[in-house]
């Protein structure tokens, strides 16, 4: 099958879901038509995945790799406060896995999260690659106009809040990086039109093929792994924050609440002071890394990846912020402070600077 | 330099350019905030370069790759009717190729292409990739609502034309294989804004480390190898083609007049007759051919690359069409005919069917 044989197939895939009404014309010509609302502004992103930089093939099966390409994209929609409608998705492949099952699955996972934050595939490029397989996900949303939530306008006096909870991803990646896989149910999942759910009640088995961890450590493994493979974007926290004005700032939290939490700082030129027993630790983190001597404060701090929003809300807001949204909480953390660049992280009696430890490529 | 610094640098760079006034946010946040004109639509494509594939790194200084990274994607804006106002790029580069000049030079490149259309980098990722470069060029353009025109809409009795010349950059590419570069003047191109023009007076000099061609060979050569290495989008073309509503199907030429022509039959339901002796053949490919025995027919037909619009015009449209835009001709090569799927060549009193024999992955 060549290219455009391929592009045809999913073009029928696309068509035959729900699609935006706001795209004119989608796959097949040259580029994608789009409306945008009037009143609207445009928000749009892209994110580049490397195979044995970003991701290895062979941790995890493609669908959950088309999940996830969508979802980091996603995340940097949600953290601008606003909706997003539609994506597209350039990819490289070698001959080899061109001519596996890989695009498909991959395909399967990703058009099975577009369709459940209702984003329509519209475009994007399919290529051939050397040897490593190469991801590019670009996805566009809407914002009222004047309401898409920067970096750049935390004040002092603002409080700090996070959603979910922070260290799982870094500690499923470590998993990984220890042999740990998810593994599918027998003919499981191809069949389904939803995505597993994180308990592992859906397409996903709670057997992992690991050394010698009890069941219920098991349970907190598969967790872990899903947190790494299969983050769930915050869309409608994002929605609402934008929608009802509540945050005056928000980053996602994809290098690590150290890092991504100075780039907040950083643009609106404030510090901050986060307190250390409000993080909101992985309950699965704190379960294994107690057998294990990691410390699950600095997974919580430090690790990248959680892709949940990092935001600050005006004191005479805060009252207004929902206890959840789509059954995930909320934590406040800490507070903006006028000592521009420092973060200063307090324990009981002790406070110290909180230096940015988050990844970064060419470091 | 770890990417933080970098995007921080490049940020600097495009805000000291002349912005377009649609964007709100650029580089810099979780994603950028665009405005959109009332009555307009938003019109987007991606295109994956991928090295060893689609470019040689040792084939061509940066700049020109950046150049062309974004000359792609405008030629698919261009093809939609559209004018274009911002872009995205996503790239990934090796740790040595990061460490070396490559991305300052590429970014110049893609800077000076963009500031002549009007174009403003507004975000897009930096990546580490294990070994080749990889480059996905976004780009966003906006056309009056119900104005953009499709691959899908030719009708049986409309003319075909084609802007500029054919051939080139096929040519361009065979020179490069064999072992043909261009050269920069010494200590020459970066002090300038303005790219090299095509004539190698700016920029590039026209001599090049080729064997035993004589000097007006040489010229050609320099002509064909900026072809290939330095496409220039039809812009002006796209703009006029679209705001006069002149055209009634478009695409540009990536693949090669003979599969793109298929395409545009494909999409449109159609089939088309051409004429031999009216296909607009690069002199310069003409010239060359004549010695080596390569035939400048084939190459115009089969060859990719050279994105140039071909578009269909309705018989009561064609006199509104205009000579010349941006000095850039254009030609009428046949008609569109009810003959769905069939492309036929006419030549003198021979008339037979044209297959597509362009470029595509996977084949």
């Amino acid at each position: 099958m060549n290219e455009f044989d391929f592009i045809s197939q999913l073009r029928k895939r696309v068509r035959s879901r729900q699609s935006s009404d706001r795209v004119i014309t989608g796959i097949g010509d040259d580029a994608a038509v789009l409306e945008v609302s009037p009143g609207c502004e445009l928000v749009i992103t892209s994110d580049l995945l490397i195979e044995d930089i970003d991701f290895r093939r062979n941790s995890a099966p493609p669908w959950l790799l088309g999940h996830k390409a969508l979802a980091v994209s996603l995340s940097d929609i949600a953290a601008m406060g606003a909706r997003p409608f539609c994506s597209l998705l350039s990819i490289g492949l070698s001959s080899d896995v061109w001519n596996s099952n890989f695009k498909d699955e991959f395909y399967e996972g990703y058009l099975a999260i577009a369709d459940r934050f209702g984003v329509t595939l519209v475009g994007g490029d399919v290529s051939e690659s050397k040897e490593k397989t190469v991801i590019d996900s670009i996805v566009l949303g809407e914002v009222r106009t004047g309401r898409a939530i920067l970096r750049s306008s935390a004040q002092p006096g603002d409080q700090i809040f996070v959603t979910g909870t922070l260290g799982g991803a870094a500690a499923g990646l470590r998993l990984i990086e220890l042999g740990a896989r998810v593994n599918q149910e027998p003919g499981g999942r191809s069949q389904e039109a939803d995505p597993p759910s994180l308990d592992g009640s859906r397409g996903i088995s709670p057997t992992v093929r690991v050394g010698s961890d009890s069941n219920s450590d098991d349970d907190s493994i598969q967790a872990l792994l899903l947190r790494q493979l299969r983050p769930d974007p915050r869309v409608g926290w994002g929605i609402v924050l934008g929608e009802e004005q509540l945050a005056s700032s928000m980053i996602d939290i994809s290098d690590g609440l150290s890092s991504d939490l100075a780039h907040l700082c950083d643009e609106s030129g404030v510090g901050a002071v986060i307190e250390s027993s409000s993080i909101p630790i992985d309950k699965d983190v704190i379960r294994l890394c107690g057998r294990r001597a990691l410390d699950p404060l600095a997974l919580a701090l430090h690790g990248g990846e959680d892709f949940e929003l990092l935001f600050t809300v005006a004191p005479e807001n805060a009252a207004r912020l929902p206890k959840r949204v789509d059954g995930v909480q909320v934590s406040r953390i800490g507070e903006v402070t006028g000592a521009t660049g420092t973060i200063r992280i307090r324990e009981k009696n002790h406070e110290w600077e909180l230096e940015p430890e988050g990844f970064e490529h060419f470091s």
